[in-house]
């Protein structure tokens, strides 16, 4: 088959690899769609453990099941298929806690990880658990059905952020993450969204999603936030970026006994105003993958609830993948998701 | 009267000051105990903005009315005494929302902040207004009392990581605040307290108040918990010092998806390993003052469900303030809490 092999740092090839065969208790599932992930764009660059080369990357991918392994009657060649693509063991602490998200030994399709490396779906094809996989209807795109594993970071973020109905909360960074987040915050019900990012075109897009407000974060975030909020500042802020610089503005915007959800991960040491933080009384929360959220993304998406294909800026053939990973790599896109698709 | 006033770093003079008067709603309290803070000791030290020339110190007090102001009628001469310190306004938005621990305009007795500067106990009298009072029945000692203030930040931490019974936590700082949320983790029922410091002295102490294990933080922390843990790290991680070293500490030894609670303040900004933190799902909360943690402090102490005065170290007249304050910021002192009395 054909697939996108990693190779190395800002080397992405289209070459012939072998078929993966679907073992015992797995599936066989051909790709219609699946999408680049920050994070596969962050392991092209190079450097990024989680990307090892080499790999076949993608884990945000909807297909149609190909072939069976041995033992599988839960599934039948033609159904069309989400993955859960956290491969989690189920027996470590984490686990029995009913935290998979963060399990131990996790494995997560289309990626390197302390458990293992899991080819994932830029490629004709790929392998999955039978157990793993997630029926769909068919009446969405299978590019819309895609975008559900990120999707699952914005409810899991509104959801670790209690309750946001009538609340006054901010999204720092409009990309993906932050844009599917503006839409998880509008259908929760927040009353202010006031959406930040350097770009403007994103800001743009962010009111398309469903922010109320928009602000350059190169003007004066705090004086704005505070307008916005009679002085007291946002009772949430969601920091989509998670650099030093988003860090510190989402304690500064954020009220006093507020939260601040840490979604992005861009930046791994940073210098902390810490005192801001410790006087204000205030609850930090990171965010890391899904737990139940996969699913409940997809049933938004199949309901209409909750439309993805708005931030869908691109679809290219797969072959196109190495030009369109060096695009991207390269700071000068305006693309916010891009689909690839097999011919 | 006699007081210690503050005049500036390292300068801290027992002299003869004006006796303050109680205006229309205020009374004058006489001090029978009051207790140094680590944040007095800092102010001392000079360059903390809570404590500006002149001031005289003191809030972790407790007195006996010794004057009426006008309009008075809910307290009489010789009502035992403590005093909610913290002089909140009552109608900025954090008020508003319940949290006046962080009111915008508050004024702390014995500090210097934004709202205002309010001399505090560390002299013969001060002035409090009568609805601040709270009443002691006079079965403990002043002197126990006076740790009502100290013991709220312990409540207040422990009430804001929720329930701790049954839980492995570890408390990292076994100063005055550290040992004071020990005892109230071990009348909480944590189920392990394990106490970290560098001084061998205070782990001795933190088992008299509680803990079930210490180690001195030079050890290797992380293999210990592991160990004390089954692999899983701690549940929750108090960090009653609020320094780099130990914030990072505590999101390493923190359980996936566990809680750390920042309750102390040393290093205002320092750097932080925030890849640590976000891929661990963890929440971080910060602790400040008290709301009604100090009613609670002290109707423990009343029925002796926390015995405060194991951390009491020492007694000294009043007068001695000087020369305390700078053995004190000599760094070479064994005490843990030190009460001062007048003659």
């Amino acid at each position: 088959m054909k697939a996108l092999v990693f190779h190395g740092a800002k080397d992405i090839r289209y070459e012939d690899v072998e078929t993966p065969s679907p073992k015992n208790g797995e599936v066989l599932v051909k790709v219609e769609a699946v999408s680049i992930c920050g994070s596969d764009l962050a392991g092209y660059k190079g450097g990024n453990t989680m990307r090892v080369a080499p790999l076949i990357m993608g884990h945000e991918f909807a297909g149609v099941v190909a072939g069976l392994g041995e033992g599988v009657t839960t599934a039948k060649l033609g159904d069309k298929v989400g993955v859960y693509t956290n491969l989690f063991c189920g027996y470590c602490p984490a686990c029995k806690a009913g935290l998979t998200n963060v399990c131990e030994n996790r494995r997560i399709i289309g990626t390197t990880m302390p458990g293992g490396a899991y080819d994932g779906a830029m490629a004709e094809y790929l392998v999955a658990p039978v157990g793993k996989l997630l029926p769909l209807s068919g009446k969405r795109s299978f590019s819309e059905y895609a975008l559900a594993e990120p999707l699952s970071t914005g409810l899991r973020a509104v959801r670790l952020a209690g309750d946001v109905k009538g609340k006054t909360v901010a999204v720092i960074g409009c990309g993906p993450i932050g844009l599917l987040t503006i839409m998880v915050l509008k259908h929760a019900g927040a009353k202010i969204i006031a959406a930040m990012d350097v770009v403007d075109k994103r800001l743009t897009m962010a009111m398309q999603c469903g922010a109320t407000h928009t602000i350059n974060s190169k003007d004066d975030v705090p004086a704005f936030t505070r307008q916005l909020t009679d002085g007291a500042g946002m009772d949430i802020v969601f920091d989509c970026v998670g650099a030093q610089a988003t860090i510190n503005l989402g304690a500064d915007i954020v009220r006093l006994g507020g939260k601040v959800i840490w979604v992005g991960l861009a930046q791994p040491k940073i210098e902390f105003e810490f005192k801001h933080a410790a006087v204000k009384e205030l609850t930090f929360q990171s965010v890391y993958l899904y737990i139940t959220e996969m699913e409940e993304g997809l049933d938004l998406i199949e309901s209409g609830d909750i439309d993805v294909k708005q931030i869908i800026t691109s679809e290219y053939p797969m072959s196109e993948g190495p030009r369109i990973f060096a695009e991207l790599a390269s700071g000068n896109s305006d693309e916010i998701k891009v689909i690839l698709k097999n011919e």
